[in-house]
């Protein structure tokens, strides 16, 4: 049996000091701890999505450095440093938590003169980078729950209906997560509301993790496959959209777990709301139009052709559910253009998906 | 090893005049003809989607009236029939099909004298309804080949890309099906094509229907998940959309599989026709807005809950995608108004997805 921290979070230090992260492939159907000890196994968990979610990510490879720190070479240190850096920066493309966060580390090992000094200051960065994210994420909650109390008090005491795509909960985060932390924080006031949780195909972080994260949360929701959403909105089984994001430009595109788009689309044809919740880790300043600046992942075919869960009989079994020799393609993320957001929950405040709205929160940006 | 018939089709009568049928619950893993011998497997095998696909469900039910016709008792065999009727009618909601086809041969015996004349008359409809479903899609084949002509034109010698949804093949009618029939076609005229086939869940008939089709007929294709279609349109590498329809109203609203409506609005965001292929057969005339009047088949969550297919030792499993007690809803379908509808394809021709493109094609039904 694992034993989880509690208040349960994605990511902690043991008190070995080992860096130990829920392994979310295994999920939900067993719940399980792993220990990262190398810059190897950080990578290897980023890259096979042991560890996912834009600011997880970011957290994870941030103590990566730290750990290719305390194994360095006394005398080569820097030189290790700015490998480890240029080789977690490739685990995943999409993110842009990835490289600000290892950007982050190297602006601390730089200004240090010693290798003792460099272990240090990366451990106080990373550890800050998470204690960030746990606030960030709770100041999102604080202004997304004000949206979900606006429509909660339309609803006549109906619970509020909510689509999510993907997971950006706490399972993509370290606690809280950034859709979650509102809807948690309105459960707290006693909100009632209901969540549609988006299946998320091809690698299903929707009924795998998403799922999971509600019911530990008890946290009312439906799981349904990512068809089905167009048609809940259309007959008005839907109050508003809220998902997460990988990266967003300043002009307010939005790259998101692949499908997310769609939803976007169905979203303003039924006049429904579509909010993204993002810490500002994951908008990206230096670009502006995301269907041309921001790479999408293209991953293994074997994630469309395959399918993973628990049989009858308790086995975790992979079934293949086509043909035997069926190409197929796998694109992880699209871009749902500013026009089609309503508007952005940050960690500052809420603003309209768009350059103005966002240098408006952060000016130091401008 | 079940003997199928040359050229491929999904019902016929064996030499003992025996009703056979695909079985398309275990394709494409295993390939196993079934004899379908009383009108309860006839009502089972369409409730349980071992046949599927409006013109199929029509089809299939029409002998189910033979073969009630035949075990009816000589001195009640009109109240067996319409028990018969009233039965199979309600197998599934959706498709207009099963009822036009029910009410068709309910007037071919309703107009006989004896069992054995009605059995006669069955008989005859029912084999009717097989030719003509042949025929019109032959001639749909025909007229959607013409748009795929005239985008190949534009291609440059590049493959014409074209996207579909759930299966509306030769699976879903008897021969030829309605968006493979111009796909066919097509090919058979040296155009060079690309279908992106999306595995439409829940039950994945595009990638256990229509991949393993589109392998039998040496059609080009790639197999995605649901949620890629808007990233593919984004990124222009769609020039058409091309999907069946289980029913369409006379003003041109299309109920599909669930998530169709999904890809017309991407479709329509980004410029790329939107094609319904259909014959006449599907189009309810009695109704005119799809999104109020058409009834959307609620089916078992335990389709969402999991997916089945085969193991990596070819054992054909159920895998659970979410956690034990994770709740979840199933929408069949869902309706894409006529205004995402680029156009409708028929057995007479093209036409505008409204009541004056479908009445001038059908000046009858005005």
């Amino acid at each position: 049996m694992s034993v989880l921290p509690q208040p349960l979070r994605t990511l902690w230090l043991n008190a070995q000091e080992e860096l130990q992260v829920i392994n979310q492939i295994v999920l939900p159907h067993k719940v399980q701890v792993e220990t990262l000890s190398t810059t190897q196994e950080v990578y290897w968990a980023i890259r096979n999505m042991l560890v996912r979610g834009a600011p997880l990510i970011g957290a994870t490879a941030a103590y990566g450095i730290w750990l290719a720190a305390k194994a360095a070479p006394e005398n080569d240190w820097k030189n290790s440093l700015a490998l480890a850096h240029a080789y977690l920066r490739d685990a995943r493309p999409t993110a842009v938590n990835l490289s600000t966060c290892l950007d982050r580390m190297r602006a601390a090992w730089q200004a240090c003169y010693s290798r003792a000094e460099a272990i240090q200051a990366c451990r106080y960065q990373a550890d800050a980078i998470v204690k960030e994210d746990i606030e960030i994420c709770f100041q999102i909650g604080q202004h997304g729950l004000k949206i979900i109390e606006e429509i909660a008090a339309r609803k006549n005491g109906q619970p509020v209906q909510i689509l999510t795509h993907c997971n950006a909960g706490m399972m993509g985060c370290i606690r809280w997560g950034t859709i979650s932390s509102p809807i948690y924080q309105a459960l707290a006031k006693g909100i009632k509301l209901h969540v549609w949780v988006d299946e998320t195909r091809p690698r299903n972080q929707g009924s795998k993790l998403t799922a999971w994260e509600f019911e530990q949360h008890g946290v009312p929701h439906s799981l349904i496959v990512d068809n089905a959403g167009g048609h809940l909105m259309q007959h008005q089984l839907v109050d508003m959209v809220l998902v997460g994001t990988d990266r967003t430009t300043r002009e307010g595109d939005v790259a998101n777990k692949i499908g997310t788009y769609l939803k976007a689309l169905a979203a303003k044809d039924n006049n429904i709301p579509f909010y993204v919740a993002l810490p500002s880790t994951t908008i990206d300043w230096s670009i502006n139009d995301g269907l041309k600046e921001i790479p999408i992942e293209e991953r293994d075919s074997e994630e469309v052709r395959f399918v993973d869960g628990l049989t009858e009989n308790g086995q975790y079994e992979k079934v293949r559910i086509c043909p035997e020799n069926t190409p197929a393609r796998n694109y992880g993320f699209d871009v749902t253009p500013a026009r089609l957001v309503t508007g952005l929950i940050t960690e500052r405040g809420f603003c309209a998906a768009s350059r103005e709205g966002l240098e408006g929160l952060f000016p130091e940006k401008k």
